[in-house]
């Protein structure tokens, strides 16, 4: 499949180097190709030489699911950027949080209780098939969930077209995820998003980043 | 240990007929004893005569932990009724959730993110040492938690004072429950209460209340 990853954090690079793994076309995509190259992520791209890089829109464009790995906050700018006509008709698998920082630790959320921000963007752009996922754990488990308990875990996934959340499934299993629950429509995303205050609370008590929550029945 | 239960619903039956089972000396605080007699409460007060029933203020006064087990929305009053005299320097477990059903279901939370319904509490009566725990789960597993998975699922608190969360945690642990979280301070009671509406969802899924999420790590 070829995979349009937005975003070149760590969950950027860390979703972009599994699937590219796992035999995906992966092209990372960003603002400022040139400031990009120029940073940090040259490091990560020497090592990396399968991922492409280029600009949201190009990177858009090629793909045909694009995973939005952006911080929360700027997740409409970045969509925005990779153009409402590139997201059409397209798989937008959507692993951000809104998270605010402004007030220090711990952070609390921009969006909430009647809203998430995966409702945002698929409010603002109607055409992309977005699926929530993934955004209730650390980037490394999200794409490694074997090496915690082998596996035995949850997560989940929110979206209102059947067809798109069949292949973010896929995708999740291939990734070595054992518990995938389809929570349901993309209002449901409001659950997993409210989530994420308690794992940063769990982060704080915990002192790793390696644990998820499974939902015992 | 004689406990107060304030709320005469499903939560406060389950708490106050398993804490009575354990030996505590148990009374259920209503705003209105006689009306509380007169309804649906009667058939399981028949079944549980060893747990008293009085008014919140008389319940409060003469107990040493006292739970809120009314509904989020008529907590702060439930405890006024109590008065801020009878929760004075005591253990005062919240378990409720601020859900309004206002707009049907899914129900929204009445506070979150920067704020919670046990900080509301703590704030309304600064001389009560509030632990918010058991809220995130279904009342029959907050008292027998051993009968999903033998008990392999996490209950968390939160609560300012150590000596409360202390005596909150050993109670828990009398239940059956073997994995305690302690969150920290009570403004981490934010992520407890932000955790139920995954729960509602979930619970729309999953076609039983009977399931508890575990802090896998």
């Amino acid at each position: 499949m070829r995979i349009a990853v937005l975003g070149t954090g760590s969950v950027g690079q860390a979703i972009a180097a599994r699937t590219a793994e796992l035999g995906h076309q992966v092209t990372i995509g960003t603002r400022d190709v040139a400031a990009t190259q120029a940073g940090a992520y040259a490091a990560w791209a020497a090592e990396h030489s399968e991922v492409g890089l280029a600009t949201m829109a190009a990177a858009a464009a090629d793909a045909e699911l694009v995973v939005n790995a952006t911080s929360g906050n700027g997740s409409l700018a970045a969509l925005t950027a990779a153009g409402a006509e590139n997201l059409s008709g397209k798989v937008l698998l959507d692993v951000a949080n809104p998270l605010d920082f402004s007030a220090g630790f711990p952070p609390s959320l921009t969006v909430q209780n009647t809203d998430s921000l995966a409702e945002r963007i698929q409010r603002e752009f109607p055409h992309a098939k977005v699926v929530k996922s993934l955004n209730t754990m650390t980037a490394e488990l999200m794409v490694h969930p074997r090496q915690l308990a082998d596996g035995a875990h949850s997560v989940f996934v929110s979206g209102d077209d059947a067809e798109a959340k069949r292949v973010v499934t896929e995708l999740l299993v291939s990734f070595g995820h054992t518990d995938v629950i389809d929570l349901g429509d993309l209002s449901t995303a409001r659950g997993a998003e409210m989530l994420v205050p308690l794992w940063v609370r769990l982060y704080g008590r915990l002192d790793t980043a390696i644990f998820n929550i499974r939902v015992v029945r």
